[in-house]
């Protein structure tokens, strides 16, 4: 028996195509996606402000998150003001619901928590005005995804992160897609203030846009908080304290010595190499398909990641 | 500090609203899913046909898959003839891909197995047709979902599962939705056999819909399979031998003895219930959300099932 899931896979990943549908068997292969990456330019590729990567230590490894100051200054503010304060150090995974959402912060605020256990927020803010929309800016990169959505009448990408548009009311916003970090908050629309973050693990749910916080997305370490046990408490919350991961530490990349800081660069969705990467994933021909989706969905890629050199700091 | 996320989540789990977006404080909040359940009528509800039911013993749990033969006949045929051989016994859980799929089969078909060692197909055939898509047929139960879809011209459901149709090919097919259940194969379209397979855990990844066939559907039990170790070699195979899960044994409902038959059914995606279900994650009212998304992607919602009490066996 051959090894059809292997062949399966490599098809799936590397089936990355510019022909037509009905290309035959004489047309070359699509370029795959590491191909194309080989050939894209230095400048194609831009590097994350530090004082917008965190770095947040598992026992399991290092995730890294890309706050998204444009989308939501107000909670990168908070969030840089907590982790500074090493707010995090000792805190935990507390939820992981199946499909949906991983989610960190203090154990004590779970309902049954011991309350006289919460860590102070310290300087930082405790309620924040919503940010759950912004205005249209010109000036904010943005590059059109043209193949449609459900939710939103316009999609795309901006800096990097997915987003959604709406020119009648003027406002554009992050989506929640796999990989997006939200702010948990209260039912009041304030009570949100980056102290217990959540991160999409499943199908993308849509229905959460505009109506919470995203803080950013994560970079690099998704398995560390996709590939956890479920919690077996309602809404995924781990009934038992020792089913949590705890939180080592979280730092802005800014605050590491120069040569801790996470050295990864990020594909700019303006690229030449990111819209190859999207006409090869709807116009796919090799060995392996039969036949081209023709569209892309706004969660169904992310601007690729790459790790790179360290180089000397620049502040 | 309040225990906002877990407040959160109770809004996302039962803000569910049939009420316009506008709706004053004065509407009631709009009833749960569970309280919509709750209401729904014995005969919204169907019992899947124990010779289309799988039942997969993993040292975790156990793990239920409804077959759909009405998509890929040949395919549940020849998983069925597999199954009552106890093919899948002793195999494993070989290959987590972080926001893509988790796939069995027998360990030995790996690239780097030993192929001495190849379970034998026995009386089930190595190759079948593709099934990849089906023809039109009005006698198909099908639950048109008006809300649009970025990769099919038509979507819904059929008999719980999620689909799509082109009126132009005259053809429809189950669409890879989180959950759903494919058939690896190689890179030949006829190399697929049902000893190898898949079940979605991410994002739906739709570029495969019409280039593999579709199996079924996972009832119960995604949690076991979505909540694992991503692996660490080429596309998420599992680098060790020893980071494999066992797959203790696979049956089929129907030959079990009565009293161990899983007691499961499936909202009927035709019923008025169903439809509750889909308005109400449409246009949600209550004291979380700000603003309804006013549409349902294909796979942002699934046929609720329910445990019930065994009933005498019918065959």
């Amino acid at each position: 028996m051959p090894a059809r899931c292997r062949h399966f896979t490599v098809a799936l990943l590397t089936g990355l195509l510019i022909g037509p549908m009905s290309a035959t068997a004489s047309q070359p292969p699509t370029p795959t996606r590491a191909q194309l990456l080989a050939k894209s330019s230095p400048v194609e590729w831009r590097t994350p402000n530090p004082d917008n990567l965190l770095v947040m230590q598992l026992p399991t490894g290092r995730v890294l998150i890309e706050l998204a100051p444009d989308f939501s200054p107000l909670h990168a503010a908070n969030i840089r003001t907590l982790v500074r304060q090493h707010y995090f150090d000792g805190l935990a995974i507390v939820r992981v619901q199946d499909n949906f959402v991983t989610q960190w912060g203090d154990p004590a605020s779970d309902d049954h928590g011991d309350k006289s256990k919460l860590r102070s927020l310290g300087k930082a803010r405790s309620t924040l005005p919503p940010e759950y929309t912004r205005p249209l800016d010109p000036k904010l990169a943005w590059t059109a995804l043209p193949d449609g959505d459900v939710y939103a009448p316009e999609v795309g990408f901006s800096e990097g992160f997915p987003a959604a548009r709406d020119p009648a009311s003027g406002q554009e916003w992050l989506t929640h897609c796999y990989g997006m970090v939200g702010v948990g908050r209260d039912n009041g629309p304030e009570t949100g203030n980056g102290s217990e973050l959540y991160v999409v693990i499943g199908q993308a749910p849509r229905r959460l846009d505009r109506n919470l916080a995203i803080a950013g997305r994560v970079l690099e370490g998704m398995p560390l908080l996709s590939g956890l046990p479920r919690g077996e408490g309602p809404m995924g919350f781990y009934a038992k304290p020792a089913e949590r991961t705890p939180i080592e530490s979280v730092r802005l990349a800014s605050a590491l010595p120069p040569a801790q800081r996470p050295a990864v660069q990020v594909l700019r969705t303006d690229s030449a190499t990111f819209a190859a990467l999207l006409d090869a994933q709807r116009h796919r021909h090799d060995a392996f398909y039969q036949v081209s989706s023709g569209k892309v969905g706004l969660c169904s890629i992310e601007a690729p990641v790459r790790e790179h050199a360290p180089t000397p700091a620049k502040h």
